[in-house]
């Protein structure tokens, strides 16, 4: 797909198509449809990212908490999101032993007391190692720093969907 | 459910609950938790309204855009939320004739067209002859002044939902 077709888009196409870039926060696609014309993939997505800074600090966090934990009640209930699925599947989170997944969910479960959000991660980047280091290290900053870096993945995780997407060189994001 | 219990919700369960208050915009219920604790339910409906109001125009018609059309394609395919179904459904939109739902088609497209969001109306507290005539009324408004009125009835569609889950009276809203 290409940005022309893109800025074709009526709204409801590209709600449906880009609703889920950002995790389970259609508003946001819907919002920066009113943006366009855009003039390729990185204004794009430069619209989703100045969206999300603008936000006040409750909407900053609300877009984390509609996320789910990573290898969480989620996944084994099978009602993730298919791009979550996809990027906790290819991080190997499907296929954790027992001791592996209940480690994970008690730091999920700390991590989540501790901030009031999940812990948000771009699993395409990692792996099941990673992952679990990754909790146990963010678990430890300041809350402020960590409100910052969980928004960093989020982005992280829009670019790599935008660039599925539009058929881009992730490597080049 | 009383304020106490809303109160004692973590975020996952705050989201379950009120995650479609504003229709498909679980991030506004997920950034309203950061608000707690609730004294009752017109405190907690200030929030909801506070949220959309501090949002960018953007922002504003993107919560418009998450919205299905009254007696659309989304009624027709049955993917509406068990909200949105139950409102349309009360107001007669499931039954309409072949002729009444093709002039609420054109109707909407032309709304779609010229305001660039679709037309929201709380369908409870209309029927199939108001919503047709509400609907041809509305294409005629200036567009600053439709963006408010449609944004009014997000807010009454939010009031009656959170009455709904909080069984208080609708009446007194």
């Amino acid at each position: 797909m290409d940005i022309e077709k893109v800025n074709s888009m009526d709204f409801g196409e590209f709600v449906d198509v880009f609703g889920n870039v950002i995790e389970r926060c259609p508003l946001i696609a819907a919002a920066v449809w009113s943006q366009r014309l855009f003039s390729d993939l990185e204004d794009l997505k430069k619209h989703f990212f100045a969206f999300i800074d603008a936000l006040p600090q409750s909407g900053q966090e609300g877009i984390l908490r509609c996320h789910p934990d990573l290898a969480g009640s989620e996944l084994r209930r099978g009602t993730l999101t298919a791009e979550s699925q996809r990027e906790q599947s290819g991080a190997g989170l499907t296929t954790l032993g027992t001791d592996e997944r209940l480690r994970l969910a008690e730091l999920n479960a700390q991590y989540r007391a501790r901030f009031g959000f999940p812990f948000v991660l771009a699993a395409r980047l990692s792996d099941r190692a990673a992952v679990s280091r990754e909790l146990a290290r963010r678990l430890l900053c300041p809350s402020a720093q960590e409100l910052r870096t969980a928004l960093g993945q989020v982005k992280k995780i829009c670019s790599l969907r935008l660039a599925d997407l539009l058929h881009a060189d992730p490597a080049k994001l």
